[in-house]
């Protein structure tokens, strides 16, 4: 199914959450839900959840609710999670060796290939069941081992350095942890996992309640 | 200044990526800035930088640009970034090690007061300069020493149960780096630090450049 008219990037990022909520409903056994339950589960309205469902078709039947099995795997095939994705990751570090050791990536399909950084005491190790290469070594690993998405957990002031070389290399997505604003060029993708910017965000709702 | 009209979480979401670009010019000895130049510097339209500001009054005079030290001041402000926020950490396994050794909370006024793990072997122990309690200890804890955002760093299952403990104690807004999607009641704040959920929402543009 393709989209109807270009869903926001608010929309899209929401669309994880949806389907993630589905897979637990579906692991509980359940075979429908209203637009109700789900926003429910989720703390938004059901009016929300149906607009954003629109952008992708027709999901449930008026007053009979979605099907839970159905719209799961319809937004898994819309979000391109019905595949698996290769990612390689710069900066073995504190943060990198949590995200190496991190479970939650390969049962969701993202599969660390490799890993680099500059540290040639870390530069041969297994960290996580990832092997760490020299980053020299990084543009020939990505031509023999095409990867989709670099995730960056350098140092700020390398950051944008190393997002240069996995872009020109052929990563189309970057997934940042470093607290920098990275450029991409048009065409290419940027998350920022940056516990600061989030913090930074969220203390714009905080302050209302401070005295 | 006070919102005009009630700016979208969006709009607040960029804003400290504003707000750091414009710390960044400043820091390059800039005084006047563009939203054309500061729409480059940021990848966005000028268009939408000036929607977004207008939300928050008028900043810039037409066809001169903006004074750098002012708006990047007036960012912090409306964000609540001129002010210290008092953090508390659950969970400190190989995430929540990384967490406690980021360097990045600290000069940007967040500050981690105190850590909290039901493993024996962790607590009592300091880590990256915080010291780890038991998690039972939490409610006195924050009692004595109240804070503003609790950080789960847990593992999945045990996540909701740890903010529950965290809200009705008086924390206002979680980070939340469990990969679950945690229910909080209204007039809360809940901001996912999740790879996989933003991994999730980058393979769908990802996925058109696919063969």
């Amino acid at each position: 199914m393709t989209p109807l008219l270009s869903a926001p990037e608010v929309v899209i990022d929401r669309l994880p959450v949806y389907a993630r909520t589905l897979a637990a409903l579906e692991s509980r056994g359940r075979h429908v839900v209203s637009s109700q339950e789900l926003g429910d589960e989720l703390g938004v309205t059901p009016a929300q959840i149906r607009k954003d469902l629109s952008y992708f078709g027709r999901f449930g039947k008026q007053g009979r609710g979605y099907n839970v099995q159905r719209l799961a795997g319809e937004l898994r095939r819309i979000l391109g999670l019905d595949q698996e994705w290769r990612m390689v990751l710069v900066g073995v570090g504190n943060l990198g060796r949590a995200i190496l050791r991190y479970r939650g990536f390969t049962p969701e399909g993202f599969k660390i290939i490799a890993a680099f950084d500059t540290d040639l005491n870390v530069v041969g190790r297994v960290v996580g069941g990832v092997r760490v290469y020299n980053v020299e070594d990084l543009p020939q690993f990505l031509k023999d081992n095409p990867a989709d998405i670099g995730i960056v957990a350098v140092r700020a002031v390398a950051a944008q350095e190393v997002a240069d070389i996995l872009l020109n290399c052929g990563i189309k997505g970057i997934l940042n942890y470093a607290p920098v604003a990275l450029r991409v060029p048009k065409g290419k993708q940027l998350k920022d996992i940056e516990p600061v910017l989030a913090l930074q965000s969220m203390t714009y709702y905080l302050k209302s309640f401070s005295p």
